[in-house]
């Protein structure tokens, strides 16, 4: 008998790979952080001497949802304004609030209200675009949570940076401090085409091939912003990126919402990534990203909330269920994106986009073990014809009991257990009164 | 002092009307199934002695939803089948299932498992169409939710009837059985335009007409059906109903995703109500309700989950989240369907298409006293800049906590006080085992 950490015995078992498995009498088992095996669960009890067992009866166990765009402190500006276009919420509302207060200690707070509500709601891996990076990727450690935070980049002043060279100095020293920190990632973060400029753009293209890490960017977010680039300059933007050789395997587009068929064909060619949410697309009506071309195009499509100040809420799992149904009402064919490849998009595409895919994104052996579980005895998830449906189209974020990354559990039975969650919501509520009283 | 029933004090009151309105120190205060006043809570605490007094700190009390169009016993087919077109999975999979297994028993356990979900979220008022409606009008008295329940019309035979005169037969008997109970309601219900003919539709004109009771029905649901119906007769099924004088302030016409300019002016003119299903529409990929031209030309727009085989939940709360996102994407314009006007849509002008809103959908003296509470202090609702924002673009199911019906308790801190839930799932399972074994 092998000693092991941990053996987790749910209903049902959803690996992801192989692509749209169930399996039923199965078993997790986690040692030193990681997947030993999915064996059948009288194998497993023949097999391995767990020294704590998790026994999970009503349950889905998966991989923890991967939330490939975020802006996680901006929990603290949640619904401050809305039913707004975008331009004028960003300048009357969003870039005001934050030229006030965004500071280090938002920062933290903000992003512990996040992770308490994205842990709650199944994520454990979750791609950052924010200031001070740095305290994002000290909570992340903190409370356990897997991060990429992004080395943010603009041509303006903000609190973190004053012009591009700073922005990129910075960013490289927050990539070396955090460089042998297990849970955290670094990625160049230029905001997006209408906010960089070509040098600061052509330097982050020169470090992420030296260093190794890739580029998260908003590209084509709006017809708006093409219009205006096209206007100005002559070029699309997303042609612009390509001139500037920023497209490839390390790059990930988000939101997408404007593409010709020559664009999709490219993205295809170049490996980009490209990261859908529907949520914020649709609440600040951006635009419907084509999906099902994109997915027939062979182009990875991973899954984000964006910021809660523009869905308003950090919860994969509905987001998941958000893109699956829009992307059937865009394609006009409702077998587009179908329930086992929207979980395939928000756990191992979100790995994929990251660089992750042999580090998390389905429960194989020798990954790291991020999981989590979805109860489904509740009256919206029976009865149980078939658990990948029930997990898409009608379980909540409050299904969601256990949450465990690196084989460290974050959430047991709907309790956190690495933040303090009442504090986080105290502090919330204080910004709430210093923010707009 | 006058002795009252109730008096309810939340953090907010949302009265839906006046619009747009969150009260701060207010009371709900109800006596005999009634509101009697939304009153300052000094004031009220001077001028009221209630019996009972229901403290909530850290909710918001607005009226139930009303669910303008589900098939409430469809909840035992949730997820049989999905991720494929209307007719397909209409004709393959949801009736061979119905044929086989539709009957009083499985309505009465589908529509109790359905509403301890609606409940659940929030529904005091649903608009059902289904076979067996006289189960579901028996169900409804004994967990005393409030209904309106569908004269099913058909032509072919079903478990509930053999042909158009047998369907017409039962629904006047049922309408005749129920008409002196407090919350049930009738309305007639042909199917669709694809499925009652010219005859069957002028019979049901004619009674609704002597019994002023209203006519719901299944109208452009798809592209698909249009133009089948044009090519087999020339005439949009518009047209056709126009035609036949089915059109008028009693008509409710769900789903309406194909409307030219010219239909929807008519719709305006003849007072038609639209019920709007934006999650069963995006999955089946019927299309896009013109949601923001019907709001713009005076149409009352109401909302509906659909059945749960084709959404797959029964939440209120989440649908009116959806309809308020995919509004302002289909209309290209963020500020069309903004927080305050769709929780109107899933209130008042819910209860407007039934014909119900000087009985309830809004906090007003006089009103019968539907009303339920949301708590707002989780995580992903705070920190509360904006009531009406949190309510609908963050707020989950599951923080519905309290549900009211004509002042009687249907569940209190998230116990169901009226419908066992444990039964009902026990029941939802054995009927899994029966339907796929």
């Amino acid at each position: 008998m092998l000693p092991v950490d941990l053996l987790v015995a749910p209903r049902w078992l959803v690996p992801i790979e192989p692509a749209g498995a169930v399996l039923e009498h199965h078993a997790l088992i986690v040692d030193a952080g990681r997947i030993v095996a999915c064996a059948p669960l009288d194998m497993a009890l023949s097999q391995y001497q767990p020294r704590q067992r998790l026994d999970l009866p009503h349950h889905a166990v998966l991989p923890g949802f991967v939330n490939a765009h975020t802006h996680a402190a901006m929990s603290l500006l949640r619904g401050i304004a809305d039913d707004l276009p975008l331009m004028d919420w960003l300048r009357d509302h969003i870039w005001p609030a934050e030229g006030a207060h965004v500071s280090p200690p938002f920062c933290a707070d903000g992003v512990r209200l996040a992770f308490a509500e994205m842990i709650r709601s199944g994520t454990t891996c979750v791609n950052d675009m924010y200031f001070f990076p740095d305290t994002t990727a000290r909570v992340a450690v903190e409370v356990g949570l897997r991060v990429t935070v992004g080395l943010i980049a603009l041509d303006f002043p903000t609190a973190w940076a004053r012009d591009a060279d700073e922005y990129l100095h910075k960013g490289l020293e927050l990539h070396d401090a955090f460089k042998h920190t297990p849970l955290v990632r670094t990625i160049f973060a230029p905001h997006a085409p209408y906010t960089v400029s070509d040098a600061p753009l052509l330097k982050i293209r020169k470090y992420a091939n030296e260093l190794g890490i890739g580029i998260h960017m908003h590209v084509h977010e709006t017809a708006g912003e093409v219009a205006m680039a096209v206007e100005a300059t002559g070029k699309r933007p997303w042609q612009r990126l390509r001139d500037l050789e920023l497209l490839g395997p390390d790059f990930i587009a988000v939101h997408m919402t404007q593409l010709s068929d020559e664009e999709i064909a490219q993205a295809a060619e170049y490996g980009v990534h490209v990261v859908h949410c529907p949520e914020s697309n649709l609440k600040l009506a951006s635009g419907f990203a084509p999906v099902g071309r994109l997915l027939k195009a062979g182009v990875n499509v991973a899954l984000g909330t964006d910021g809660a100040a523009s869905n308003n809420d950090l919860d994969l799992l509905g987001e998941m269920r958000s893109a699956a149904l829009l992307a059937k009402a865009v394609a006009g064919d409702p077998q587009t994106l179908p329930a086992a490849r929207a979980l395939q998009m928000a756990t191992l595409d979100g790995a994929r986009a990251l660089g992750l895919e042999h580090e998390i994104g389905s429960l194989t052996a020798g990954k790291s073990a991020d999981f989590i579980a979805i109860d489904l005895s509740a009256a919206p998830t029976q009865p149980v014809y078939n658990v990948l449906s029930q997990l898409v189209y009608a379980a909540s974020r409050e299904q969601v009991t256990d949450v465990w990354v690196a084989g460290r559990a974050l959430m047991r039975d709907r309790m956190l257990l690495t933040l303090d969650e009442t504090a986080a919501l105290s502090r919330a509520a204080e910004w709430r009164q210093k923010i707009k009283p």
